[in-house]
């Protein structure tokens, strides 16, 4: 849904999101007001309202952003065919092309601790997720595929300790996305060692 | 250095320390004031001026409880014979365990954005500890145990997104920190995949 723009003119709710989120991820979302997003962009409290009708409609459109691209994924996954720890390397390598690619809106949804009913459906989704990834490793281990002396559960969580650790040092300068899923799923897969 | 008990009984130092850590968890460091932990421990301010002079002196007490105890597993590997990739696999092993025994510390610590001069110079020791595991990623590499494809900057990265994953999952009852620490080295260093 647009509206038609008013303001500053340069901003509309897309450009207004990217700034929010950005000064969201630098102060932490509690401790931005609307008043410092107001003073950030130049333009009046009553102009964001125009867009958007609260701070935490900000953030819901943000950790949406992060949440659809990974259920997206997720989704694709589901409709694959063949074993399931093919599945679980295209969901790993699917979801840091995601965090590549919405880096700030995904570090914001990795910072959420539930404080508001935002927060809180965001970590629900979270879960869900998490759900989804454990399931892939019990069915992928079942299959005899996957080392079955670690925990599914503590083999997710580890798995995307690595893909979720991209939001504290991944940059475009670094090496395409491409280039790190690959070197995320040789690592996971594989291991460090030579000849393992 | 210790200094007789003043204000309510029951918190010295250490005590307080447990509790403003829990706080600035919880609340972010930015976001919590010294009237904030006062009243949550129930003390007036200037009783907590008796045992440490300021907030800051509390986050560089803290943050530094983290990286003193991963500086120790650093020395302790740098004083190791062998190969490369059995140090790195006992750094890895003993940063597991300081997280799993110092959790909240460390939770602060990785939280830490630099605001402040401890902030700083806790991201400054971050660092040192960074460049040391890439250092033995890439020794391990030249004496052929490491996979020579992933850059070790980002195997150095990967390995510790893993480690690092725990503040967001780890619980004393998920399991002991050993078999913890035994699980990472070996998603790590053997990978998911059975006879890879």
């Amino acid at each position: 849904m647009t509206t038609p723009r008013r303001g500053r003119p340069g901003y509309d709710l897309e450009s207004l999101l990217m700034v929010a989120v950005k000064l969201f991820n630098e102060r932490g979302y509690d401790g931005t007001s609307m008043e410092d997003l107001s003073r950030k962009l130049g333009i009046t409290k009553s102009a964001i309202y125009h867009h958007v009708p609260s701070k935490e409609e900000l953030l819901r459109l943000a950790v949406d952003r992060a949440l659809d691209g990974l259920f997206e994924v997720a989704s694709e996954t589901a409709q694959l065919d063949g074993r399931a720890i093919d599945r679980l390397e295209h969901l790993v390598r699917g979801s840091v092309l995601v965090l590549a690619d919405r880096l700030p809106f995904v570090t914001l949804l990795l910072r959420v601790r539930g404080n508001t009913k935002v927060e809180r459906a965001a970590l629900a989704r979270r879960r869900e997720f998490d759900r989804l990834v454990t399931d892939l490793v019990k069915q992928a281990e079942a299959e005899g595929d996957i080392r079955p002396d670690v925990d599914p559960a503590v083999t997710a969580r580890l798995l995307f300790g690595m893909v979720n650790s991209l939001i504290e040092w991944y940059r475009p300068r670094r090496g395409s996305a491409a280039e790190v899923a690959d070197a995320v799923c040789k690592v996971a897969f594989e291991g460090l060692r030579t000849g393992s």
